[in-house]
């Protein structure tokens, strides 16, 4: 399903430009570079413009913000606008503070961002302009199973519509949708959870594989969301026959990302449209 | 001895508010985590206070300092303080700069601690307002031994009075004393040593213990302290069956955080009061 | 060949300041504990003079540069300079934007480095004060082979003329010279490639081998970089036997570090003299 997604990344090596926070920079560089691309981290406002011009995407990735690095993520998004280049936001913890909630509005505002994502509470402390979030983590009373999911995906191909962005929202049904079309994806492991930053480095793999894919970015934004959670799957399996803990498992989880192939993939992938 | 302590960091998932440094702070993020807690970390005056209210504690961690951190740490620690949730500092590398001594002063005037942890150097200079500091290692000159024990644990003890603060000083052997009660301790591992941030690590574990532990916060610290010290000799242990170096060790002591239990540390822990 | 310089690292436990990005800020740590050395990170204007006069060498890494860091960058050095301490430029990326091109610059006119390392596409850049570079990956026009090595060296050697600094080029074939003499060493993998900071860590290990052999700083250049070099092989070796991936990959050349011996590297280095 997702073959020539997958092979496009591997061929095409996408450049990333990643404005990004201090404390999962270094799994976003090391995934991004697993899954066949090549991050660049970058975020004084001197550089920003040439660095993003260099690139194939641009991901903004909101967990440690500063005022510094806003004016950064607002030049850099309106160059990739300017040029084109896809853009994805990691609209982490919004909703945790007024800066937060203030910042995004600023960049939802500036920038037009391709794809979207976050956990259900920011997704709709996205929506709403504001929310209860608890921490970085979703709420509990947030959840998405079975008997709310239809309303989930109203809201996801509703706020597409405002925003023009692919809306996608992970958690233990991840949902990845435009305004038109949703796939409902149900890899992953609750581990995930227990490792900080599976959701930036799943933002960053987006940004990867929207980066190699342009022309078909629903579609690759779906596959990254599928073989993230593959490898939060395979990764447990392994964990399983060995006695590691949270550490292990996160370098289970890139180790993965770095040897997924088609077959892997088309083997392990539980998605349907909804 | 514990369990009620381990228990609620477990079933209490303390969110853990962390303004620290960006040369550990994934490791820090990851063993809270493990340890059962869930961590935030925002640095930005501009959200600081709602950040904070969130939390169950803070944790002030001097490893790369700043003057806009610095500002941050101060309001973050006086929100803290007026919502009565504990807060722990880490002097790291306090001694070996002028800014460092200044912003360890200006913090322990502006904020109550309710514990602070460091070196035997660390802890010296926060004692004197001065002192000898081989980098953000100790001095070995300064290490404490059988023969020198019970003028540390009285420098402890004084220094808690003093501040106000639970004292930790960790190294060979570990004391964690408030003004009355001191606890020797003798868990961990010399090769702990050989990576960087394990006591930045610990900071953040006793922030978590703390945060779910606020009624009997020694007990929580002496607990964390024990915990993060048997997770370095099981890591040690297990590291010796195979051929890895410093970087498995790591992983190993994370991973060891987040398969604790009871039993473990019951059966673990080497600690007794002085 | 290097016995001395492996020993003096072990036994004088080199202090090595670096002012370093925050993406691989953690592995460069690690890497100089592994190493033998001790690293220290910090990068205020107020206490970098204070933190440089403690040091043995200063790692300047303009990964992610802000203008901040580079006040830092510059007064650290021109500390370093003062106190006659070994200053080594890793110009990350340089090429990729103008202002690390007049970073770069800057840096070269106010503070004389003892070694700097790039990959041949920053080293060209820094050598002409332009050149094409590709993100922070080296151009692949520009590699170095069998065809174009002497070449090559003579840039290095020219380089070194004009700046008074050894000069490390690395690639699949690295080049370490000074103005009169070349290392030409065959070590390596090509999947260090494949983890983000396998060269800032080298430049970190350069910091901790010269700050523990000033007077001998081209031979624990080319030390450095046989050991680093070396590392890679072992882990891939190791790698090749169990079926983990590119983040298994970079905790094996991190343990490798710090497990090295000189009947290893005597062993296993590829060097010779141009």
């Amino acid at each position: 399903m997702f073959e020539k997604i997958l092979e496009n990344v591997h061929s095409r090596t996408p450049l990333v430009h990643c404005i990004t926070n201090y404390v999962t920079v270094n799994d976003c560089a090391n995934i991004v570079l697993a899954s066949g691309g090549s991050p660049i981290m970058a975020d004084d406002i001197n550089e920003v413009d040439d660095i993003t011009s260099l690139c194939n995407s641009l991901v903004i990735n909101m967990g440690t913000l500063n005022e510094f690095t806003v004016s950064s993520m607002i030049a850099a998004g309106k160059k990739a606008n300017q040029i084109s280049n896809p853009v994805i936001l990691d609209p982490v913890g919004v909703g945790a503070s007024k800066f937060r909630n203030e910042t995004m509005l600023n960049l939802l505002c500036d920038i037009r961002f391709s794809v979207i994502r976050g956990n259900i509470s920011e997704i709709k402390t996205v929506y709403k302009g504001n929310g209860i979030t608890n921490g970085v983590d979703a709420d509990k009373r947030d959840y998405v199973n079975e008997s709310n999911i239809g309303e989930i995906i109203e809201l996801a191909k509703e706020l597409s519509k405002k925003t023009g962005a692919i809306i996608v929202i992970t958690g233990a049904i991840d949902i990845v949708a435009d305004s038109k079309k949703a796939y409902i994806i149900k890899n992953g492991h609750p581990l995930m959870a227990k490792v900080t930053g599976t959701g930036c480095m799943l933002t960053a793999v987006i940004g990867s594989f929207c980066g190699a894919n342009e022309e078909n970015m629903l579609e690759a934004t779906a596959a990254a969301v599928c073989t993230m959670g593959l490898c939060g799957e395979l990764a447990f399996e392994k964990l399983s026959k060995t006695d590691g803990g949270t550490a292990t498992y996160r370098m289970y989880l890139i180790d993965y990302m770095s040897k997924m192939t088609n077959e892997m993939l088309n083997e392990g992938m539980k998605i349907k449209m909804s």
